[in-house]
């Protein structure tokens, strides 16, 4: 297997495809509920009152994959070719992406239980590792990234934030199962700490 | 968070394609909806006539999203480059097409019922409501839109026209819950409107 | 509304995702029949011996999509820019392949029914009128067509060749109940009309 | 119909949004096993347990359509255009791909079933084959492929390793079913098979 850099367009566009589904496919267990809850009878209003966590999870998976797109959108405006590793760990990211709406599922269904959490959360820790993974390789090679400047602690930092930020989810949430998802909340200091890197260079 | 403008291809694309998953998996209950009424003992016709209501809000909704990434498509004809914002209520427009199924699928099983009605018309307004937000960022922004001329009256009027007539469809139909879907009829009134707010210019 | 030619671009983009999407999921009925398997207690082998007419309608809708595609394929080749008219076409004949999985599914359960073989034929007619209409106007607007020579009497024929075929296949099936779906096996003649309207010039 | 070669844009757009959709709803029947199992009473953890054949077989298609996307990508860049006969096996082709989730789902519940195991890699066997002809067609003709140079019996033993491999695959478990999907090793034989090919030349 050669590994010469090769245009990316292809591989974006798959991606973007893969990412378009999971992200609509999300609604499929919403309209699910609507026929199960004909045969229990449910008038229409408690179609939504009864199934508030399904439509909850519904929409912070939505929300999660959103930023996910939107953060290896601006990752890939610079990359200018790529190769075999880049590929490989893109399709690991795109097999999170797609086992999502499993976990999602889970959350709609036993909500705050442990487990559940902590396979939710896991699933994001994976995909972020991910994406941390494909910006360290973009920056580290100047045949794939455009500003490829090599791998400083600054760039590691950067590229590793979200994911380090999503092991302290996890351990929070595991270790205190009432914080449920709230741990997830940790992810809104990824700005103050790419902040703080870019001061620190 | 940069806000640059950038080339839009890539979120064209991202759009047209969950748009299009979004119109496709409108057929899926319809689908689901033969094998239960063969559970049930059904002839084939009666799979027509039992299920009218679904097949009604099947075609109801392929419209709807029709007609919506049609505006959307001529509205970014317009657009040469987009920032944060746009890319922001983009994504919340791609939610509520991401979700119309499950409104759908409400209606067709509890067709007239006010709940269902209001529910399905909301989600219309709060995606006209994105389409228009769309709209005004795009002529008030050079950087953005071709023709970008700022946001006069006009522009105002006529990208607000379709989510101000479902605010009047929604309180119809509330009001007078006999008139059901029939007050999305009003929305025959954006094309008179538009000409006239051309004209008053 | 507008009607001035444009690129056609986006709109090949977005038929082709829908196209793609409808022949995938096709596939999703066998799926949930491998569950309802389990749940009667049949072994592998019964899966696919008591669904044998579900996985023939399967194979069938995927031959009828992809030769659709083909020809729209085909066709838009010859397309520089597209107005309203050929848009509204084009949208109509995405909504009898959106709404082809249904008919498929109802002929992997009710299979020689008349009205079910009716219901897939008359789904194919209306989807090749929608075909022969967009090639008309291909070939009729040279803004819209890049070969366009007006219509005459050839052009015509060959455009409604398949449509005029299926109407009478679809009053074969009517009439003759145990002709079914072998009544489809007329489009076999579209090539030699093609043929004989060439020389015919 | 004609056979002169075309521009292979649209062809692998289509084909890249038929395999990005099908590796993308392999994730619906675990999404629908968590409804099942809360009728059942089980607990998150069960969730995860009870359907381990089925998340195995979920990773296991992922990997075979990614596999085989990535392989397809890289035998089109070879490609300038395209004729009839490349977009009649490159449809049969997707029908591989998009028939796919049917055995894998017929795995995720009869597992080291011998009937399932042939069903699963006979479609895989299918499917390389038709990537072997695509190979073959765009190796031959000139007009087809960039790097054309005729069908030396090297390019043809290197376009039918992995075929023939799963011949081998498939043979040992149907004689040996213990064997079950370890046959499936026999693809990593494809890399050392490549480069004897190279070295014999």
């Amino acid at each position: 297997m050669t590994t010469t850099p090769r245009d990316p367009d292809r591989l974006v566009l798959f991606t973007d495809a893969v990412v378009a589904i999971a992200i609509t496919l999300l609604v499929l267990p919403l309209v699910d509920v609507v026929s199960e809850s004909v045969a229990e009878h449910h008038t229409s209003v408690e179609v939504l009152t009864e199934h508030r966590p399904q439509i909850l999870s519904f929409l912070l998976s939505f929300v999660v994959i959103a930023q996910y797109w939107v953060t290896h959108h601006r990752m890939f405006e610079n990359v200018k070719a790529y190769n075999r590793p880049l590929t490989v760990v893109n399709l690991a990211w795109l097999l999170t992406i797609v086992f999502l709406p499993f976990p999602t599922e889970m959350v709609g269904v036993f909500s705050d239980d442990v487990f559940t959490t902590l396979l939710y959360i896991g699933t994001m820790l994976v995909s972020s590792l991910c994406l941390g993974a494909m910006t360290l390789i973009i920056h580290g090679d100047p045949e794939i990234g455009r500003d490829a400047a090599g791998l400083g602690a600054r760039t590691v930092v950067r590229a590793m934030a979200p994911a380090g930020l999503l092991v302290v989810a996890f351990a929070l949430s595991w270790a205190f199962p009432a914080v449920t998802y709230y741990s997830l909340l940790l992810l809104l200091l990824s700005g103050p700490i790419n902040r703080l890197a870019k001061r620190s260079q």
